[in-house]
């Protein structure tokens, strides 16, 4: 077994193998890190007195490890400190653009997204926490956790951290145009993509900000590390 | 009971009530609508075997019901059509800003989220699957069901259609700027927000497309119906 955290591909298990679509799917690692790296809204999914419960909340990659984190309130992060953690499936995706085919059937939209299955645990030792919570301002705004106040003690008692281990892992990704029946080649109408992109910035001070200082420049040229352009075969989606 | 739907708000219930953050939420019909008609991409969670799934699918929004839509083969929409229906929580989140403290506590984000819990159910009827597709184009792409070919019997037979009722329903909104403690104050690091925007267009016509037509109107004039703007309450989120 490797442990090494090198290998190329994650191992495909039951439920990272999808039923349809099998070629949009990938296990490539770097394929993956660049999609969790390109975001860092996940939806988190677990389950409630037995109904799925979906939550929006950050993420922040480190190696081969998601960290996640909330008020020690929440239910989740309640729930992981509770047994042996909480079994979760946590689901990243980017849309780049809406497809428009001749037919209403091909309708499609090319997107690149993450599924995570796996166990989240909660975070117990300090210095590891405050790694964590620096690595969830960084994964947002790279550079920032340097230039702001760290957490103070009531703070970290008032925050729970969750990891999750990069192990069950699959991509799924569409790119390229639409596919048409060959006997719709001949339809008028307007087929193509409208491309999708998430835009950030220009960076607005505070309204308290009366002396404001131009902003620094991890804001100034904030981008999101892209991934994909020109990477991925327009066919299959794949990298 | 008022089954009219004209109901201002939906009814709060023990799952949708925020352990935390009350005040973000909301349970008012017209902003829920809002929210859930700027987007078209929502995160489907489901349980599988007791494991939670969260996968990333298109939705539209007709009245009181969401319509869903996918390949006969794929896995909830299999489980939905047996016994009973099959459990969902369906959530969906705009991003609408980073927000930058003093503290790396207060850092947190803008965003709009409206969850849904229910039970999604397979759509059999006919007339009432073809008004589900063209609903769906409808609401990625207002305008385009009557600019495509419509599907065929050989197509519809491969589409599953899923409806979910809005009835146990709630929306969470932040917005405005960053908090800071009284006591950070005077700390030097720029505060503010990282404005992000999700931006469409403009059109590619596939490249295939030799003799390209100008794109049609519905997608020159391309828009999100854009919810919010000056009208939430920039203390509480609140409409």
């Amino acid at each position: 077994m490797d442990t090494s955290g090198a290998a190329v591909d994650y191992p495909a298990t039951e439920r990272t193998t999808p039923t349809r679509s099998r070629h949009r799917a990938t296990y490539d690692r770097a394929a993956v890190h660049a999609i969790l790296d390109e975001g860092y809204l996940c939806h988190l999914g677990f389950v409630r007195d037995g109904a799925p419960v979906v939550l929006p909340t950050l993420y922040a990659r480190v190696g081969e490890r998601l960290y996640l984190h909330g008020s020690t309130g929440s239910r989740p992060l309640l729930a992981a400190e509770r047994g042996s953690g909480l079994p979760v499936c946590l689901t990243v995706t980017h849309v780049d653009g809406l497809l428009l085919a001749r037919s209403a059937f091909h309708h499609s939209v090319n997107y690149r997204s993450v599924v995570v299955h796996g166990t989240a645990r909660t975070v117990t030792d300090t210095a590891d926490r405050l790694t964590a919570l620096a690595a969830l301002v960084d994964h947002v705004v790279p550079g920032r956790s340097a230039d702001c106040r760290p957490p103070s003690d009531r703070e970290l008692a008032a925050t729970a951290v969750l990891e999750l281990e990069l192990s069950e892992v699959s991509a799924k990704v569409r790119a390229g145009g639409p596919n048409d029946d060959d006997a719709d080649l001949t339809l008028p109408h307007w087929h193509g993509v409208l491309p999708v992109t998430t835009v950030h910035g220009p960076p607005e001070p505070a309204a308290d900000a009366a002396d404001a200082a131009p902003a620094p420049p991890y804001l100034r040229n904030y981008a999101r590390p892209r991934a994909g352009d020109g990477v991925w075969d327009a066919e299959t989606g794949n990298p």
